[in-house]
């Protein structure tokens, strides 16, 4: 493959591959309420059509998952994971329509493409599938052939991925190692590889009357709370006991399989060190200081190695304005523990049981609604070298974390596939599940060129191995 | 007056007042929306003014209250006090329009009125003010001069309603005593006459990111929570270290001014236990077991002395249906406390504050809406015993209690005003402030049999007392 050729012809054409990415956007594709979600799937089965490929919507009990075939007659196969929904766009705060995808300069950074999904990651998703077709327009065929598996519920904790796998385990065997396309750089042009990421339970703890007391039906009138007990006082004295103000969850046993990081993880974390400011981290999200005082090794220690119980959400009785008195019949939280290696999830939700149990909330309700394993892979592994080289022979230093904290079903390549995976990119932008997510304009372009160089490196390599 | 005479018109025109009732329920008048407000101002200013008498709606900063007198020229005044607001009709679990005021057989009590405000209090109010006319038409003239004062905000803690007292202090007390006609029977006919009720503390406590932690001006992914302190966290455990699961509230102080029942109150406590099957509380408001283990003298104790410290309703982060991952940057918690007597609202407010620093919560927000304190009136009051003896004279027995667990504005009356008040009639009503609120019908006609007998009574025993 000629590089640069093909880096002419994406130069000649971006203006083209940016409208693309624009269009893609525009649908709206939210997994929680559904809308455009299948308009979507179909839009990302013609690109791989389009492009000379076959592709289906393989149903699931959810969204379909757009399984898809390049074949380019090439030695070998990668397998192209990917999402094409997003999170709804429903906070406040937005500066243009979030599915618009307007073009505007936004905080210092040129001009960027302002829009839900722009970078997670139907932004990443459209200009890959330019890449592809640059390729295909200036070299005449693929390096390598691809297989696709694009699933629709990423935001709902992809919870029917795994069973697709498992479905089309044989066909997606067939691939060496799975890529998963994004902008992972940061506002500066760092490019980040993680290799690993933690795993997931999403549940919703419930406290309603029942034996124990409080009104079982309906809420009442506030004045009779000297008589009957409240589920929200229930709720938070429940959760209350489960982590203190120190920061430290209380559940019996919660840390006990907690694989602290290795050597390797901590001259990563070292590593680390040179490179970021976490002062960018703060500014950007908005936050005056970190939960610790910690800083360096020993802050990145918490961010990719503390397992989290987090609240997402708490609702119960009378929210409105005004001064309504009531006594409620229930309350419910939404948590989320994130789970580093070690932590296996039946194992954590039984410890979360046995601590309600414990303290004798036998009646509060846990509805699982996610749960999944973290995941991690080596350094060495082609797939993630072929990447690490791209990023280097254009000029970027990446970034190597060895986990990330949020999650993604990587556990699937890892235990049901049995392959290596990454997901990179150069390119830029943030504000995911927030307002104004954005990615700029000219990490699109990087982003291209950074594919065509790891396809590159990782025939190479491929065939380096084979001797 | 001829009080047969009263009760033969007041039976032969039973339909046409039922009607009434009917009618004016189906007009909202919901104090937190505005819904109808004025509109039913004016409906009471004008049924007042159909007596002969003047009125006027008196504007607030919020919604007015309607002033009237009605001047029989007789040597005995009392002030009406009502409200025309309900709450909202929200909640699910309605079985008929809640505006629609049908007539419906309900809860094996026969025919019910099924309405928003059908109890609280537009029901009592209609009724009363058919009361009236049948005294007029059968008598020619009242035994009583009448001053009104209806609010419309009785709903949102009779916030602006001192204020007018204040303002209209003098015409007001031309009055000796205040009278505010409610439907005051349980399921099995027993009136209940109320010497006082507790006080009124509403607030809202919210935990928002700042220089704490915690993000500051949106939401962020929720796997930062490795890094960044949650709001809900910093709420919870807030609101936690303020009572325990045992009930206790743990509020430096917070019992140090509660005045204990005396020996008069215990002597009350005890006649409610040949009264009293709280059974049929439980079964009624559908809760399981009381919050304490005890009963009769040592249950009511709790209920008519106890404090308390309510969550009224909790909101923060996502709610919705899904699993979105998400770190919230606020949490709010809508509380009240009810003070019992001895407990001064402002000292309350002080120890909540003190309380909240004292735990190293200096950031979080305390946002008063409603702030009002407790009173008590002797039973001796004439006004109290023309209530008790005409249940007697209509074979009711009674059943007194010492203070109204709920809150009303009745220290208007007892501090700005300096007269005695009550709160009575015969007639049932349940369900306030939650779905299908009723009044039998034959509690209207019950109810307006026992305004005539407390009208004649008290004239009475003014009389008596002028010797």
């Amino acid at each position: 493959m000629d590089r640069n050729k093909v880096f002419a012809y994406l130069d000649e054409h971006f203006q083209q591959y940016l409208a693309d990415v624009q269009q893609f956007l525009r649908t709206p594709s939210v997994s929680y309420t559904g809308e455009g979600i299948r308009e979507t799937a179909g839009q990302v089965a013609d690109m791989i059509r389009t492009l000379g490929g076959t592709a289906e919507l393989v149903e699931t009990p959810g969204h379909p998952v757009v399984y898809g075939e390049i074949d380019s007659g090439a030695k070998d196969t990668l397998l192209i994971y990917g999402m094409y929904d997003v999170m709804p766009a429903d906070e406040p705060g937005w500066i243009v329509d979030p599915w618009g995808a307007e073009i505007r300069d936004f905080l210092d950074l040129g001009p960027c493409v302002i829009a839900r999904g722009a970078v997670n990651t139907k932004g990443p998703l459209s200009a890959f599938f330019g890449t592809l077709d640059a390729i295909q327009k200036a070299e005449g065929r693929l390096p390598v052939n691809l297989i696709f598996a694009i699933e629709g519920e990423e935001e709902f904790g992809s919870r029917n991925f795994p069973a697709f796998a498992e479905q089309y385990k044989e066909k997606l065997k067939q691939a060496q190692a799975m890529f998963f396309p994004f902008f992972y750089c940061d506002q500066e042009g760092t490019p980040t590889v993680t290799l690993g990421t933690k795993g997931l339970c999403y549940f919703e703890l419930t406290a309603r009357g029942g034996d124990w007391g409080g009104p079982t039906t309906r809420g009442i009138h506030g004045s009779y709370a000297a008589w009957v007990a409240n589920p929200n006082w229930r709720l938070i004295n429940a959760l209350a006991s489960m982590k203190n103000e120190h920061e430290e969850i209380l559940v019996d046993g919660f840390y006990a399989d907690v694989i602290p990081p290795n050597a390797d993880d901590l001259q990563i974390l070292q590593d680390l060190e040179a490179f970021r400011d976490d002062s960018l981290f703060l500014q950007l999200q908005e936050v005056k200081r970190f939960k610790f005082d910690a800083q360096g090794v020993e802050l990145y220690k918490h961010l990719y190695f503390d397992p989290t119980l987090n609240i997402n959400g708490y609702a119960s009785g009378f929210t409105e304005e005004g001064t309504k008195t009531l006594l409620p019949h229930q309350a419910t939280a939404k948590v989320d523990i994130r789970m580093v290696p070690g932590m296996e999830p039946e194992a954590t939700v039984a410890k979360v049981k046995a601590h309600l149990a414990k303290h004798g909330y036998h009646d509060i309700e846990m509805k699982m609604h996610n749960l999944y394993p973290w995941s991690k892979v080596s350094v060495q592994e082609p797939v993630v070298q072929a990447l690490l080289t791209g990023y280097t022979e254009l000029g970027r230093r990446p970034m190597v974390v060895p986990l990330n904290p949020g999650s993604a079903p990587y556990y699937v390549f890892q235990r049901t596939l049995g392959m290596p995976y990454i997901a990179g990119g150069l390119g830029h932008g943030s504000r995911q599940h927030s307002s104004n997510e954005y990615c700029t304009v000219e990490g699109i372009r990087d982003f291209q060129k950074s594919v065509v160089a790891f396809f590159g490196n990782y025939v190479q390599l491929q065939a380096r191995g084979r001797g």
